[in-house]
């Protein structure tokens, strides 16, 4: 393990965030169709909604299902406040009926997918939404966001922790993307596997552990950089990790250990060729007797580059900008489709549009995971609702009338994502694009 | 113009949101290096930090300055809440000193930078925070989280708002990026020239126009099309805009004309080659004498796709996932460095770090464009302060001694980006990868 940067106990302490309302992450069409639907009768049909990928985002050889819990916060906190009707009112964006249909709003419908953490493929239904129309429309927009964020985020950090094997990898992409989904992305990446975060609102809102030192700045804010390492252990303790790449890194290599002693608890280098620069620092921090001293790397890394410093003497990765862009892959392209919905008889009735690439399957889904006797999945099989099961179940109930009934403490998401990926054929952890590694049957 | 995607006043009216603590939004290590320099009294130097690309993402042009009000407003809010306090002392991330000091937090420096939509390149000092390093360091996390996210949506909103020309572009990528990285988006778009978004907190939040109808749902919801479109048109009126391709796309155009009349106020195309389809639809509703009726075309849009449709009878342009994932440059790689501090005699010194490829160059910056007779860009010339300038100054007063200063109305940021580019050589609107179109004169 890495030693530990920056104090803290073991045991992050979450608090529960204010209540925020959600209802105006909403896209302007979600109301004007309630208002349509609410005018002429439709609103109150019964309808499942399924959300899902037509395909994997191109190469990728499977997906993470991440943003779960965020989701069923989500639901809790989609509720109009008198101040945000008022806004749809004097704005004319929705007639006086549907605003006070909104000022009521509560979803009282029942959510079922795949918990957090869960591996996914093309056609997985990760959410199934029953409801009637209008109250399960609305919910669109704001549950895309978090589906196609959070799991874009966590298929990339997996492909990180798998190339990373025993060495931890540390998220440290906050500046490099917006600050709320800063914060989202570090818990989805210790969903995959990730060990730490430097992002503090990660650790107050969700308990994500936090580690963080010093930047160039705090050395080049001193006279020397062996008054700043001085300051930086005073502080912080031997324990600590110097940044060594300011000026030199061997005379910043010599300077730390001769101020923390031998005890220091890692360097960091955060440029140049790593590779080289980490046996390097190695073979000096050996030389002076810091042989528990680890080298940690950071600098535009992904899985590629993590994967080629499997053979150089690195303790831990620091990644930042290609984790919380996705790695190339910064969205999902999950979609939110009505597949089934009532006649006025009340029969529920299969539905799919047919536009041109774009179609769809009607009908409400179940998938299960097929596996051989070893345990290693062979196909994701995802049957129309009452079709007999087949392999391991995947979809678990998350809603159930309203009620959030799905939670579960973040380390159950991050464990199953391990125990979820281990039953992939080997050929997944490869990095090469490639076809998902596991064939979806689904009805068409 | 488009006809009106939905109702709603010409004048949007923002309200203003709750303030909400940014303070944690921030890294880890922020905290650790403000522990050690509070503890060895450097803290207290006077510093100076520069925000910055040092260079523009791989193949642009040029850059978009936005989030320069957003930053304003995390400023403000930048506040440590009782509760965050006693989260930070009860996790020991920082000491009780450290604590303290940050319970009355409140930056009390100056900062100065590029006009939200201005254009940037490389080197250009988009903010400049004087303060002492420990107000100052402190803003890092949140400040480049924000540049490097609403930069990032703005530049690329720019090239589609220029390959668009006349023609309006929607943004409606919401779904696609996490729930808060979309209001910002749409911002974002809009001071980069998109008329309108889908996203209503968007509008509440900033006062973005905001427009929508239907989704294929709506359609799948009724018995038939037909009754689709009589339920839109009843609620929204003929000048709303018909989806046409959920089925059939001829016959659901001659559907929407019989039912709104030749007043049809447009019909919207999302999947399919949509040139050869704006050509029929275009055809179809000159024939039925739907001649005002506009062809809106969406559908995995971005600058090129704009572009390739120029000829085609197409009225506006709805951009999802590209405008938000910043058409292949997610972020901006934007940097915020320490670039002078006092001496312990208080003489302010010029640092830089000489790390391998990340050296930075000392000293507190000025920024001028210096343009031809006919107004045209032809240098970016940043130099130390103090020295003469050298074309139209490009960085104003953002916050004087801890008071925001730089304030503005959005619609002036959207004029400004409109006014600079127009300054840019025009091959700066070929979407073809190149070198930055202007150079930066920079000391170094």
């Amino acid at each position: 393990m890495l030693p530990r940067m920056g104090r803290g106990p073991s045991t992050p302490q979450p608090i529960t965030s204010q209540p925020v309302s959600t209802a105006l992450l909403t896209d302007h069409y979600e109301l004007t169709m309630l208002q349509a639907a609410l005018a002429d009768g439709t609103g109150e049909r019964a309808s499942v909604f399924e959300l899902f990928g037509r395909r994997l985002p191109s190469g990728r050889r499977y997906g993470v299902v991440a943003g779960v819990q965020r989701a069923l916060d989500a639901i809790e906190a989609f509720r109009f406040t008198d101040e945000q009707v008022e806004f749809l009112r004097r704005d004319e964006i929705v007639d006086e009926r549907t605003a006070q249909w909104l000022a009521t709003y509560r979803f009282s419908g029942d959510v079922r997918g795949y918990p957090e953490g869960e591996i996914y493929f093309e056609h997985s239904p990760l959410l199934v939404v029953e409801g009637t129309f209008a109250e399960a429309v609305v919910l669109e927009t704001v549950l895309l966001s978090i589906y196609n964020h959070d799991t874009a985020i966590a298929s990339a950090a997996s492909r990180m922790t798998w190339a990373a094997g025993e060495r931890p990898c540390i998220e440290m992409g906050s500046r490099r993307t917006h600050e709320e989904a800063a914060v989202a992305a570090a818990r989805a990446a210790y969903v995959a596997g990730f060990a730490r975060t430097s992002n503090l609102e990660a650790r107050r809102r969700y308990g994500v552990p936090t580690g963080g030192t010093s930047a160039h700045s705090f050395t080049l804010l001193h006279d020397t950089e062996r008054d700043a390492f001085v300051s930086q252990v005073d502080s912080l303790g031997a324990g600590t990790t110097l940044l060594v790449d300011t000026y030199d890194i061997a005379e910043a290599v010599r300077t730390g250990v001769e101020v923390a002693g031998p005890g220091l608890g890692a360097v960091r280098i955060d440029s140049g060729d790593l590779a080289d620069l980490a046996h390097r620092v190695r073979a000096q921090l050996d030389s002076l007797g810091a042989h528990d001293t680890k080298v940690i790397v950071t600098s535009d890394l992904d899985e590629w580059a993590i994967a080629g410093l499997a053979s150089a003497p690195v303790d831990g990765y620091g990644v930042g900008t290609r984790l919380v862009t996705g790695s190339g892959k910064p969205t999902s392209g999950l979609v939110y489709k009505l597949v089934a919905r009532a006649d006025d008889d009340g029969t529920m009735v299969p539905v799919a549009k047919r536009s041109a690439d774009k179609a769809s399957v009607g009908g409400s889904k179940r998938a299960h995971r097929r596996l051989d006797a070893s345990g290693t999945a062979l196909a994701e099989v995802v049957t129309l609702d009452g079709a007999p099961a087949d392999g391991r179940d995947l979809v678990v109930p998350l809603v159930r009338g309203g009620e959030v009934v799905g939670r579960e403490p973040l380390d159950a998401s991050r464990e199953r994502h391990l125990r979820s990926r281990g039953e992939l054929p080997i050929v997944a952890r490869q990095l090469q694009p490639g076809d998902p590694v596991v064939p979806t049957e689904h009805p068409s």
